[in-house]
């Protein structure tokens, strides 16, 4: 085939049994949500690019899918959705708070594609504005693992929270002016080593300084494992709180860590990464606190909020072998001879309409044939419908597991049919 | 607000109300797909642009939001699904046919925006593969109607069917060579009127001819009123067996129109296109055979399929009143007074745990406050812990519809909920 032609790289198809898979994944996401009362929204795949450079800085563009549209906009299809949620958010006049929002747009970013990064991705977002309540900050937080929980992850992962608040704070303390180039660096600890890093801080901070920054910036543990070693007791107080609530919660699976900063500029509180318990993978989702976002917009409205993409979702979950297989959707296969066609019809028209999935070969070929292709379409029953079944105003009913045949007359087959239990709604069960 | 943050011209934004009636809306046209055996796949937002100038021809780029990437190479957001989808079912291979596939991708066109027609939007796309049979051509026209009427939408539209292997013979034997040439001047019969369109024809074919030509094109009405005066009578004959199918399925709501051509040049056999009964709005679907599509991924893999655009199908589905209204999905509010903080949220997460969805207000504002979000958040009940309650260990429980509260003991609370019947999975039913 033409390359031309082919399929970009970093982009995926989904064939019927991989898209089946996802769609279960999103609606248990989607399922979790609503039980924690987040409303989904959806916002367009292409916007201003002014939006994310005014958010994260030039050198976005580097990394985004942005050009010159037909009336010479710089427009860009979007890299996340957070900021244009948050212009959402700020347009609606008198909206009582907090709103509790959650999406799962696509995203596109132009990043060398490698494991559990690609350049069209889905990520689900969930937010949560006009509070500044330490309980939301705890919810954001709960919600994030209830989802990995549903998914089949519990006891799989570690969330790791610390607050930027806080290390703006002790790194002002210290006499730092330019924290955001601080966080930007420690930002790389994990990728680059720690005496790399130490090396680039003692540049910018001088030896003493750079020591000190490293040793606060690398506690983790459990609160009372680090919050002896924090001076800045109003702010470890909140932490505290929080602390207190994710144990009143039963959570599990988190700690402290203060190398977690998230090189984004426009967090403000706590912020929190998730990985796999093995560490296998990159973060499998990220948030935290952002209460200035809404600025660039016009408002001033508190958020919280975390992000999860569905590359290392899936890793994650085939690894741990909780990613769904697709499942038997199909009820019936009606095999259908030749000479009544439209007798075979309406049977598949009548159980369709009576909520049942059902199929037939447009060809109507062998009956053997016919048989094959009720096995391959994975159907739970075939129905044949015969000379001598008509004649007897029956059908012959194949179970396809067990291979057991029955006859069924006609009459009231619907209602025979129902107590099989088939599913009634295919795609959500 | 700064106009380079603003939306930009023909896209949305969903708000959780809208976003709630389009996820109910979605989620029925995946219900009746998965009736009718369809299996939902999905693919790339951004594709080269060859793949569209193939199918459509150079003059598709002023209607395309195509660019060049970071690497030079001439991309652009997908106009429609159809070509994609066949490269897909190209590429596999030993699978067996029919292949039958749904999806509703987010699609992007360069067009002035106006009433039913956006730059972005969705579209529904059902497409069987690897049958020629007529009774797939009937099968994709019976699931068009079955979404519509699952949608409330029964004997509100008409599906007006034609051929364009009928009408490319019936041009031949008239002496036409370039047909797709007519076919893009009979497409606007209905734009540009008779007159005109009469006008364009004698200028390509002679004054006679276009007549004979105009006479045909604007044939319409139920099989047999029409049969009589076409000639071409191997193919009428094939029209002829569709036209049975769908009178044996009780298809109403259907005829023929020969004025129906779609200027796509690579349909290859039946055409049809569905309006409003009042005719109001553009075609709320369209779609035909398109045997050939294949060819140019070395393919030979008949097909037949249909789109849908979400835009029509709202304007339709408001303008008769069964465009879904958002719904309830709060089953409890609960009331947390400030000294039970603890087991207000215990409660709240037992709650969830269980299936219920339910929230709180994370700022515990004073009770009358919390009622008034409870209210506004459509929760079906309040559970309030007061003082009181906790002592006695029960909870008060207000029916927020009656206005009617009373006393639950806390001792198998979520059994004694479970009888009030509420949905189990919200986001579904």
């Amino acid at each position: 085939m033409d390359s031309s032609l082919s399929k970009l790289k970093g982009f995926r198809e989904f064939y019927p049994e991989e898209m089946e898979s996802r769609r279960l994944v999103f609606n248990k996401m989607r399922d979790t949500s609503i039980r924690f009362n987040f409303r989904e929204i959806d916002a367009p795949s292409v916007e201003n690019f002014e939006i994310f450079r005014k958010k994260s800085g030039d050198e976005i563009i580097n990394q985004t899918f942005s050009f010159l549209d037909k009336a010479g906009r710089h427009v860009t299809l979007i890299p996340e959705i957070t900021p244009v949620v948050a212009r959402m958010v700020s347009n609606v006049k008198n909206v009582p708070m907090p709103q509790k929002w959650f999406s799962i747009p696509k995203l596109w970013r132009y990043e060398e594609p490698q494991s559990g990064r690609l350049r069209e991705f889905y990520q689900y977002n969930a937010d949560i504005f006009g509070s500044s309540s330490v309980y939301s900050d705890s919810e954001i937080i709960i919600l994030s693992q209830s989802i990995l929980n549903d998914l089949g992850l519990r006891n799989k992962y570690t969330t790791r929270i610390s607050d930027r608040y806080l290390a703006e704070n002790i790194l002002k303390s210290e006499g730092i002016e330019n924290v955001d180039e601080i966080f930007k660096i420690i930002d790389k600890m994990e990728k680059v080593g720690r005496e790399k890093i130490k090396e680039m801080l003692s540049g910018i901070a001088g030896e003493d300084r750079a020591s000190r920054i490293m040793e606060i910036f690398s506690l983790s543990g459990k609160f009372d494992e680090i919050s002896g070693k924090i001076e800045y007791s109003e702010r470890m107080e909140y932490i505290g709180r929080l602390n207190d609530i994710l144990k009143d919660m039963d959570c599990g699976n988190y700690m402290f860590d203060f190398s977690i900063v998230r090189g984004l500029a426009y967090y403000t509180g706590i912020v929190f990464e998730t990985h796999d318990y093995k560490r296998e993978f990159r973060a499998v989702l990220g948030g935290g606190r952002y209460d200035r976002l809404t600025e660039m917009f016009g408002s001033h409205i508190p958020a919280v909020g975390f992000g999860m993409g569905d590359a290392v979702l899936e890793l994650l979950m085939r690894r741990e072998n909780v990613w769904p297989g697709p499942k038997r959707n199909l009820d019936f296969f009606v095999v259908i001879i030749g000479n009544y066609i439209t007798e075979g019809l309406r049977l598949v028209k009548m159980l369709r309409e009576n909520g049942f999935s059902a199929d037939y070969d447009p060809d109507f070929r062998s009956v053997q044939k016919q048989m094959k292709m009720a096995e391959r379409e994975g159907a739970r029953f075939s129905l044949i419908m015969g000379e001598e079944e008509l004649k007897n105003n029956t059908v012959t009913m194949k179970d396809m597991d067990s291979g057991v045949q029955n006859k069924i007359g006609m009459d009231d087959l619907i209602q025979k049919l129902r107590k099989y239990n088939l599913p009634k709604n295919h795609f959500h069960s």
